[in-house]
């Protein structure tokens, strides 16, 4: 069963431009990882978000996604974000699914 | 342009099976109403998840989401949602789309 990674990023004022090129560099690495899917990256359209960016990716396992970023190669680049966002990551299943 | 609403909640420990329900009734009203594309509701796989629930949901725009939820018929049935969990939703575009 494919898994969903949500990642809400509450992000330093100022910072956002920095979280986008960094979001940019961790997906070129990620997407080259064995079970990655795809991914969707958001930008908050409302001042009163509480989260100014919120990433949505699809895995092929739970197993597969903590591989990837336990890699030395993901953890080495991950040092890039701290101060960047304060990240809420968490894998999820889809439980319910409904379109017109 | 759509938009894509995502509220993660913060859910009261004993209470999942009523934020479920809860969604649940919530979404037939919510599909009925101008602009709704479509939604998908994910359960986290890992306790150490601060979010137990998150929506993601495709809107035609902002402004029909933001009229189906100050509907009064939302309103009264979203009293129901008091006490279950916290919620923080956000308006959000897609800024980037990757797929394998």
């Amino acid at each position: 069963m494919s898994v969903v990674l949500i990642n809400a990023f509450e992000v330093a004022t100022g910072k956002e431009d920095e979280v986008i090129a960094f979001w940019d560099e961790a997906n070129v690495f990620l997407k080259t990882q064995p079970g990655y899917i795809s991914t969707r990256f958001h930008r908050a359209l409302t001042p009163e978000s509480r989260f100014k960016f919120v990433n949505v990716a699809q895995w092929e396992s739970i197993e597969a996604y903590q591989a990837a970023v336990q890699n030395e190669d993901f953890q080495a680049l991950a040092q890039k974000a701290v101060g960047l966002a304060e990240y809420f990551p968490g894998l999820y299943e889809v439980i319910r699914d409904d379109h017109i």
